[in-house]
């Protein structure tokens, strides 16, 4: 892998599981934190299979409450404080995600060893902390449930620091190049003239955006959510040929996430939440690459290097 | 495989899963008919792994409320409703059960296209059925949640009908065969004398008797419920070294599962429901054969041939 910004797929199939594909789940690892989109029935046992663990920061952003995409969350959670972890969970989701863990803990009277803080959510940002390094943003998505998209957004990282120009400028490697790392001017030993940060580092570079989608048709409003990602997952349950499907159970063909991807000026696309049906799914990868050719199908245990992405 | 009669074990593993064993579940294939005995999260997947398909006459038995033990019921119930199942499916356990399935209904919006008959049952037949090839019992055990034992037993078979015996007493093959082994008396067309089913059949045969501990500490009224059963499936959570865990955790080592199958005079013994600390479960074996020689270790997707056993 090499990165410490990574997406790692867990499941990529939609409604029910296959031999190959597990339900609905993927994390963002991000230094030493994880951020969870979706857990369908089986991911914890995934994450363990990848050897991921679950020590770290954690967050759950769950894009809607069917049970394909929300019952792993109870095993995860159960997991968790039986390695006796101590750590908050944030839980995002919508109306009703409360519920479904308070109901859940009750009959089955599973306590827990940390806090988990569930949170319904509502479009806009849902999750910033000051010392975290992400935030994510929720819009409403169209699904035959309440659901919602969601954009994980790595905050803004210092500019390229040259230690050749800091050299030149007369300042010696030490303290005072980590004060202008921090942004703070300094005074050159050799030369006596302030030196202004902006003269060895370049500006600030954005943050990596990444969309996920979830269940959903393309609409205007996910085209406007998602503009300009560097990464964006998106439904791609059907294929061409099932284009009714996608219309009457409200889900999006390959193609029209491709189309969606190239209005929204998105980087790089990756298709899920694959219909059984298809065995393979080269074909959905084919009629999307037509439209933009920046796609890949996801698949369960991929990970894809987000640091690594242009 | 050969058999129509077999134990299918899909999770093997406590509290976790790990990379080698699920969570608890096993189904007893019986005919064109399967039973479940807890269904934990990943079930369904395993169920669909191992080509078994959800179609079948379906009872589901839980043992105890516990998430490891429950969770994937949810998903199997669901996984029929998605390839439109019509027959109903009868579902068993604790108190408790019928509101887990009910409000995990209710937050999770999903319809069912087939009835679930879910009961709470008490200790005593819990599940039989005139046209049913099996009858199930229930005894309560001991664990840190309302939990039962179970008997799966199946009905008493007709005896070895000798077509050798039918010709020498003049009765050709045919219909007045039928009619002989269905217990009926027939009129000889050679002889003219009556003949009696007995004189051609031999004595009905008992059904085999298999018991399911669930999560539970050794007790005497199990070894009362499990007594003479072909095969004995019992937790043994632990080998000897860890003795205090199993009276801390109400669960059981393998060399206590041997003395209970023991006393029970059960005729085989198989070990499951290991410590996720246990990656190879030799030792439990071993410890378990000092007391009870006909031990073999459960794992996932073993097949266990019912109607081979002696």
């Amino acid at each position: 892998m090499g990165s410490n910004f990574n997406i790692h797929f867990f499941g990529t199939s939609s409604a029910v599981p296959t031999k190959e594909r597990g339900l609905s789940c993927l994390t963002i690892t991000y230094e030493n934190s994880m951020a969870f989109f979706d857990c369908g029935e089986g991911s914890q046992r995934s994450v363990l299979g990848a050897g991921l663990g679950f020590n770290k920061d954690c967050n759950i952003f769950i894009t809607h409450l069917h049970g394909d995409h929300v019952i792993g969350l109870l095993g995860i959670l159960q997991t968790m404080a039986m390695n006796r972890r101590e750590k908050q969970v944030g839980v995002f989701g919508p109306e009703g995600i409360i519920d479904f863990i308070r109901t859940n803990q009750s009959i089955l009277r599973f306590g827990l060893t940390f806090d988990v803080m569930a949170r319904e959510v509502k479009p806009g940002l849902v999750y910033d902390e000051e010392n975290s390094r992400y935030r994510v943003f929720a819009q409403k998505s169209k699904h035959s449930a309440l659901s919602f998209a969601y954009v994980f957004e790595e905050k803004e990282k210092p500019g390229r620091f040259h230690p050749e120009k800091a050299l030149k400028l007369g300042i010696p490697e030490g303290p005072l190049w980590s004060k202008i790392q921090h942004g703070e001017s300094v005074k050159s030993p050799k030369t006596g003239k302030v030196v202004d940060p902006k003269q060895i580092m370049e500006k600030p570079r954005k943050g990596k955006r990444i969309g996920i989608s979830g269940d959903t048709r393309p609409t205007s409003l996910l085209e406007q959510f998602f503009k300009g990602c560097d990464v964006l997952i998106f439904d791609s349950t059907y294929s061409d040929e099932h284009q009714e499907n996608a219309l009457e159970n409200l889900h999006s063909t390959s193609r029209e996430a491709a189309m969606l991807a190239k209005k929204a000026r998105a980087k790089n696309l990756i298709l899920t939440h694959f219909s059984a049906r298809y065995r393979r799914v080269s074909n959905l990868v084919r009629q999307a690459r037509e439209v933009f050719p920046n796609t890949i199908a996801a698949k369960d245990f991929l990970v894809y290097d987000v640091a690594d992405t242009s």
